[in-house]
């Protein structure tokens, strides 16, 4: 970390407030300019606080060199993490290190036939995780909130019919309780800032696929991620889902150049949601291969088997058929980036 | 509600999906035209989906023309609603409906003279309310996340010794358990739309300060108190915050024609915090009395009496010195929009 | 178009306005509905201001249903538009319609020896067309401005020697005096509107590469191509690069989203520019990978021979052997998508 | 500037590098810290361009300490410049240096009539200055586009009846040729970065009204106005009037945070445009007398005789009515800033 201070500021003074900061277990390097003096910090500077710093009447400007996470930064981690998820029967299906990971399913549970006969369809297609929502965040109090816990044992029957392995959302921490079936806990973009939520998921020992805030940047979503992996829990998946913009041709922005952003400064598998992103099924299929072509370690999609009824985000999913069409596509994009389906 | 059917639609087809509609509870008028039929529909529309209307091939466009909250729309409560916070001995303070209500003090509670010498301070200025926060959301896992049920503690100290209410931040529901002595419950902005929580606190009989999320519309902050209303409390201050934008120069973006915006929409009261939306203490005296200009109900501040020593947001806190200064002004600004402080 | 009239509004002055409305040439249908009148539009409205019509204090809310541009628009020309343009010699070098368009070079030309070689390299790595500025835009006044007319020169050097056809950013029209040469005609991004520029470009005979403003949506950046069209030139290329949202990790805002949204809606040949998209090197095969699966006609790309020399844009020029390695892999990817190369 | 090199980069190398920048007039300080050698650059380094230096393999992190325009900075140039406009007869009117300029008067004009009638009634309202378009930036090429010429003369005739000076917009630099008789010439905010234009006004002898681009920076606006000011020109009004977010309750968002970020690192004066940041006529009132409770030295005001009948922004005009009223209350706010109108 490199602190300018402010032209003019005095010498002693400098010094006293250097004092404070090696008092947190750095070393100061000192650098005496012609017109301003520039302090280099030696050391973790991860829990000094810049916006502290700037509050300061000394200090001027302030550069981060190292990036403020730790156990999300590629820097002490250089190779890519391999997600393994454990599914029935001895199975492991894996995210990242050369797999790609695809998850598919509706965007709710809405019955025992709906969800079993989608699972059997992105099951037969080449999905390797079965997605459903049994807890749903809905912008208005007065829309469909899901089955809940009737919706969990619906998604637990679809795992047995199939032996895909469960990816649903968690929205407060006391649905723990029913989550034991779960093989991946999602986390909504909204609650990607959730603290209390991350730092139970750290004590966790389920993997975590951590979807991206619409209005988050990239180090935020690291951060995120380091609250899970401060509380001892490195699991995780990371999930770019569009952010908010001016433009709302999509639903969404799906900002794909994260894929490479996150992959450099981090060893985390890095998947991307189509269908949220655009909020549209026909353009699915396009961000879907953009997506492996830009590096994504998977994709998550919505596939519905009558999109037109479906209670929730009806416009954003495909159909079995639709979907099956592009598991084929995207079959030939990952093997020109050298990824196992 | 107006939907656009796709030109070319067969009118038995129109006529199939107009009756799913009509079991929802609305009456549909037709309007045949050259090129395309448009739907109108009477009724609460509230719980109809416009994305799921989306979904359906045969619809093209649709307009919401009744907003999808009730509760906390204007069209159904023309008056100001005007909150009354019962304080210690019998005192009550208001917020909107002709008053304007200032919270004041500092980001975090630190130790008990801190808290207790600027509630005292701010409360000489002329501040009806005291924050100050025990549980803080950070972005850091590393940085300094609040003193938590000491800092509850400190702040109950703090109210006897000057006998302002408390306003602070609850993070999660089981958080609810200390909050006995609070008098308004804050919702941060990064919680706007924990949809778990907003449901709990409808089950509440206490005042809550509804921040509106950094990418959140002003229909969305509608629809965030809408949450709560809904469970039976209607005792919601919005508070604008900042937005992010694409500028840097402050913290966030402040958006300051979301309050008459807010204002001619609902009927509850809306407050501002110029100092998170700007995040410089030297930008907010000018915010302030913008805030106020622009037909604001209250301002929330930060002060602290030691904003370099400050272990959060020390660049943003004012000094009960400043604070003392911008009231005397902020009265005269009062004064000229018919307001009492 | 669709107007909602206000709930309330009088029949005889809502006839009136549709009089109004009804001499601009468009026919009026009439549907009362129960709570509000709604008017629906056939014709061409394309001439009918939104904006205007909402001043007006019976209207209620406007859905446009069809868009405003009317020789962008797919409706009414189906087919993709591919872009013919001739090199020396007889040469044709194709955009769109199945043709991959690759254009590549400096940002700027430095000096003959640069350029030449620039262009030599690239055109054996498979580029269609060379592209390099002789005028600048640059942020600050204090920035290398472009060489100018001698730029001018040595691009048609450049092309002498290669048989390239040339790209170059038009800044203003008395500039046209030296465009004889140029065989597409840049407009950058901070120029999508200017309207000035763009009528004079309507009454040029040459194609024109019309680049999305940083915050100017897919429609806005429809309406400008509509504004060239309108004059007569219906040669435009369209080129997404970047849009400013509020992270900052790159430069831009890659949105390849409006890869198939400016598809869908328009016939226009659509092409990506990852170099100014992003700003970073290392990231430009990754997006222009992604580019191509997502549907487009073609690439912009900045190809320097000593990047950390270069006089502009360095940080986001790649290296002619690393443009070689994309081209190789690039042929795959438009192979997979059915396009020549 | 400070230059932080990659750690691990080598000191002759370094060596090297430092006398690249040393030949640019600047020089350098070393300092050789525990993991990174830092840079200071001491001298004018507005010629030096962060992106050229982020090319370079051997730089890490660059930080401005310096900002990089001169002469629009209040380092060099600490009091206020106050703007005068000598108008017929003699008078002069004043922006800035505790002046509020109030500019008032329809988008555009559209008729002897209706400009001269407004002109009167703005004029008797309080208004400085008499705002109209001949010369129109329309998103649609079918939209009306200003009368031209003809709406030049009328404005001329306007000026002559009231002796108000004219404001307008300069949309080519061709266009200079009829502004002869304009007092202070519009640059609107699509063409705040068209550098060719800039340019020429650097030339000019007349006041520039800069508006901001709806996704410019504030130092980006800075820039702007040096480009001007970097020509000889440095009467320049600077103009906040509302940029792009995801939010479109407004048309675009009032950025009133400018003002207070631009007075302090510039010392020309800052107006407010309400009526183009909001497009709504009845949130103008609002945000002007927020604007100058923010410390904005001026307004420009869309006013017009029948909003409903005008052929352009109809929505966002007042009637001269409501306007007198507006200056009544804005003559309470500018007493309390200590402001003459």
């Amino acid at each position: 970390m490199i602190i300018a201070m402010k032209p003019g500021a005095g010498m002693d003074e400098i010094r006293r407030f250097a004092e404070t900061l090696e008092k947190r277990g750095v070393k100061i390097h000192f650098s005496e300019g012609a017109s301003q003096t520039v302090l280099g910090l030696v050391g973790d500077t991860s829990t000094i606080d810049e916006e502290g710093l700037l509050a300061r009447h000394l200090v001027d400007k302030v550069i981060r060199v190292q990036e403020p996470y730790k156990r999300a930064n590629r820097l002490f981690h250089p190779q890519d993490t391999r997600l393994a998820v454990p599914g029935p029967g001895g199975t492991v299906r894996y995210i990242g290190g050369g797999h790609l990971g695809i998850i598919a399913g509706p965007c709710s549970v809405e019955n025992r036939d709906q969800i079993v006969d989608i699972a059997k369809a992105v099951k037969e297609a080449g999905a390797g995780f079965l997605r459903g929502g049994a807890f749903k965040p809905r912008t208005s109090p007065y829309s469909f909130q899901g089955l809940g816990c009737e919706g969990m044992d619906l998604l637990l029957e679809a795992k047995k019919e199939t032996g895909l392995p469960i990816v649903t959302e968690l929205m407060a921490i006391h649905q723990l309780e029913v989550f034991d079936g779960v093989d991946v806990i999602q986390i909504g973009a909204r609650n990607m800032q959730n603290f209390t939520l991350l730092k139970e998921l750290g004590r966790c020992r389920k993997p975590v696929l951590l979807k991206r805030g619409p209005a988050a940047t990239v180090t935020e979503l690291l951060m995120a991620a380091e609250y899970i992996m401060a509380g001892g829990n490195s699991q995780i998946i990371l999930c770019e889902r569009g952010i908010r913009t001016f433009d709302s041709h999509t639903r969404n922005t799906l900002d794909l150049s994260a894929i490479p952003a996150l992959k450099k400064q981090s060893h985390l598998p890095v998947i991307v949601d189509p269908s949220h992103a655009t909020g549209l099924a026909w353009m699915v299929p396009a961000m879907a291969k953009a997506a492996v072509a830009a590096g994504a370690d998977g994709l998550i999609v919505e596939v519905h088997n009558n999109p037109e009824a479906a209670l929730c985000d009806g416009e954003q999913s495909i159909t079995p058929a639709a979907f099956g069409s592009l598991m084929d596509v995207l079959r030939k994009y990952a093997a020109l980036e050298g990824k196992a389906v």
